[in-house]
């Protein structure tokens, strides 16, 4: 190590080097990077030197998440998770990071919005962008041929943040994923099933899920005259029926996509189709959608999902809808999307984070969940281009905090960031010893408990603190208490106090907290 | 979107470029990047023309969690989190990435270990390197002066892999700290006490528990004779002791650091020392020691310290062991480190990444915990230089991932990757729709449960997913089940079969399953 006298001299020096950057209004990059340098330098001086440098701040559009946060979140990952396994999920972790050609080609426009890391010498590699495209990458790359799987994880997108709205670039996605070769739209029905589950048990309020098919909706604008070159184009035009009116999306079609004003206005009639097994049924005897192949297997396919569906009790939320259109490319059969039918408390967002990669594009407002069959996109990966059919949903669980977030501060009720049963206290004074002693024979119970660390604390200070974290229970010694071989537990609500023998006393926590 | 000649076209002629650049040798950066084009343009087109180009891999030096290795994951959090919240924790979550000059200066030559992020634009990221940083990051930004909190997420190192010993380049960490003032040694002798219960319910096998003091070390080597500017290297070369025979360190001291041979053999009787609170009471008492006062200041926490760890009982497993040393510059105060004492089957490894950041450098072989007092790194980011005093631990947990998948695989049971509690079968025909109703009664019920996506699938291959998968009931239906209004439920294991009427179905199966 160089002594201080020659680091201080550097670090002069280099200052010196900054301050001419600047004044010479050199590139940001060349400046950060002697800055790096500065830094490093006073770093190694250690003390108060490096101090004030410093930009304190997390990275543009993203934030940490404290311990409120974690606790809501928490909450609502073990609802989903639990709904998960229910129905004998499995989970595998992928690495926060691909190959960069592994995502090559995979986004289209959105491509732009993937980070990169910086080429240190090696690979190429990029954070990624979302969870399906690396479970598409996994089951290539390990054959696997049958899995239902869960992914909760978080994925990176350069997108310019709207945090205020909930959208973040770093966000989380909540994946389920039911991969293999199996008799048509029983596990597409089961992913409904599961939509239907989450959204009931985080009451989050009323919801709807739409349905619809990509062969239905290409047969439609086969039979509606629609060159087969536009349909990806006029699919994401009808993707923006939920954000906008028929007229303005007619005009769009017409005006910028160039469509004959007729195949609109054939359009504009089916999309405005909302129903059921009966709606599927009356379009499969419809004069011009029978001739569409492809439309009519899409629709013998909704009439046999509905009758699962029914049989999962679901039908009361779900509707055949043919608006619904979805962004994604690599959608093949059945789309579906959750959203919200109450006017919630939470800031409208356009929540592409909300809904994760699967409900990326046009997405309502509101909505919560989405998601669809992919046939194809495992096929991408194999080597030998081998197919493994695969249908999915995606939780919108950026959204879900939000909304939850926003439930939790409208209620009284405070947010425990800790599941701490008892406080362990004294009123006098010389007690710590004991106070440890009996806080490490809970422990050692299983009894979630906490002592101050002070050798003398008030016994106010200790009383405040299970008021301001929730704690419900006191555990509080004194002489005499010791004297007789008992605790007195105080009830923090009610500040009941009633004496527990020492033998008692953990089961006595245990009975009180029972619903903790 | 342009039509498909025109893209064919495109992709001839990119083909070309590529081939031209591997002809002259070009660049690997110029030819990958002419590549990528290469694919996006292949993607465009869709269909198998992209296929063969993919390399199917994950990045150098990482793997992802398949679902046994989750199971087990799961598991070990499981343990761990539990122990944390029992000790009242809080848990926080900051971001993959940090502002690059987040990070500068705090790792010192590791610091080309960091990925850093491309510069697209705006803010130079990197991956965060540990916990640490970001936390004292947190607590100076959100002026936290006073917090409990663990911590478990992955970290990202461009180290040299060694994938076979359990080193990798993501990897999690497993941080608990407790951040605040307070009266001395209470903190860290919780930081002991939750190690020691981690380690005892992981049941790793006995383990021991190394303490020291950073003010006991550098008073040592005050008093011994080191010049001061020699501390931290000649303190490198003891933490080598568990590598090392002492006569290797004695030389590394003597003739690459130039220590004098006197001094050097000073240190070496002191560092041979190891005991328990009689031991800091004997160096108190030490002539030569005890004319620290730094010293001295180390070794009356040490008493207090072992004062309290007797009332945690956990005294058994603590050795005050003056050659534990520890690589990381930002400790002040208590150091320890927790080792498994039996030969484990597991592949001897440094294990840098078993025991997260805070054993970085120099840990024994066997080290499954780590940690110290480091009161002054958030003062490095408190723009007014407030320091808050924090202690904490990092649990090897990649380490311990490791010895529970060799435990597992050398175990005669299987881990099971789901909790799926019963299979509903059928053992005839047509009873697809039956099956199904039955699956969404038991799903509604709370039960977990799982139905084959076939119309007529054998009964003897749902028993075998059963078995495959540790399924530990089947409920099959047939005609004359439904007739009577009953389930046959079969044990999987003793192949008994009982008929169990749709009424008591749920509450039979919760009650054979309780202990799944």
């Amino acid at each position: 190590m160089a002594d201080k006298a020659q680091i201080q001299e550097a670090i002069k020096t280099q200052g010196e080097v900054v301050r001419k950057l600047k004044t010479e209004k050199a590139s940001k990059e060349q400046i950060d990077e002697e800055v790096a340098k500065l830094l490093e330098l006073k770093a190694q001086l250690g003390g108060d030197e490096g101090k004030h440098q410093f930009t304190l701040k997390t990275a543009k559009g993203t934030r940490d998440y404290n311990p409120k946060q974690m606790a809501i979140r928490e909450k609502v990952f073990n609802t989903i998770i639990s709904c998960f396994k229910r129905h004998g999920a499995e989970t595998i972790d992928t690495l926060v990071f691909e190959l960069k050609e592994t995502l090559t080609g995979k986004y289209g426009e959105d491509s732009k919005l993937i980070y990169d890391l910086k080429d240190q010498g090696g690979e190429l590699l990029s954070l990624r962008y979302d969870l399906t495209v690396p479970f598409a990458r996994y089951l290539a790359m390990n054959k696997v041929t049958n899995i239902k799987r869960y992914h909760i994880a978080k994925v990176y997108r350069r997108d310019n943040p709207a945090m205020t709205r909930g959208r973040y670039r770093e966000f989380y996605q909540c994946d389920f994923d039911i991969a293999g070769q199996y008799d048509p739209m029983i596990p597409d029905a089961e992913c409904l099933k599961i939509v239907h589950e989450i959204l009931s048990e985080l009451e989050l309020g009323d919801f709807r899920i739409k349905v619809n098919d990509r062969r239905i909706l290409d047969g439609m604008f086969a039979v509606c005259g629609v060159p087969d070159d536009k349909f990806r184009t006029i699919c994401s035009t009808v993707d923006k029926l939920d954000k906008m009116s028929w007229e303005d999306v007619r005009s769009e079609m017409v005006k910028e996509k160039g469509l004959s004003e007729e195949a609109a206005d054939q359009i504009g009639q089916y999309v405005s189709l909302q129903g059921g097994m009966d709606l599927a049924e009356r379009l499969l005897q419809d004069a011009k959608m029978s001739q569409s192949k492809q439309a009519c297997a899409g629709l013998t396919d909704m009439k046999q999902l509905f009758s699962y569906l029914q049989l999962f009790q679901v039908t009361d939320k779900v509707v055949f809808d043919l608006s619904l259109a979805r962004g994604l490319d690599y959608y093949t059969g059945v789309i579906y999307e959750a959203i919200l039918t109450q006017t919630s408390p939470v800031p409208i967002a356009a929540a592409q984070n909300g809904v994760g990669e699967k409900a990326e594009e046009g997405v309502s407002v509101g909505s919560v969940a989405g998601g669809g069959r992919y046939d194809g996109l495992v096929g991408m990966f194999d080597p030998k281009g081998r197919k493994v059919p695969c249908v999915g949903v995606s939780i919108g669980i950026e959204r879900v905090f939000s909304i939850m977030e926003q439930k939790a501060e409208a209620s009284a009720e405070k947010v425990r960031t800790t599941e701490t049963q008892v406080m362990v206290a004294s009123a006098q004074k010389n007690l710590l010893e004991e106070r440890l002693r009996l806080t490490a024979e809970l422990w050692n119970a299983g009894i979630k408990a906490e002592v101050m660390y002070k050798k003398n604390p008030k016994l106010l200070s200790q009383l405040q603190h299970c008021e301001d974290t929730g704690i419900p229970l006191v555990a509080i010694l004194g002489e005499q208490e010791l004297k007789d071989g008992v605790v007195k537990l105080r009830t923090v609500n009610s500040r009941e106090e009633v004496d527990v023998s020492r033998a008692e006393l953990v089961e006595e926590i245990k009975r009180r907290t029972s619903d903790v």
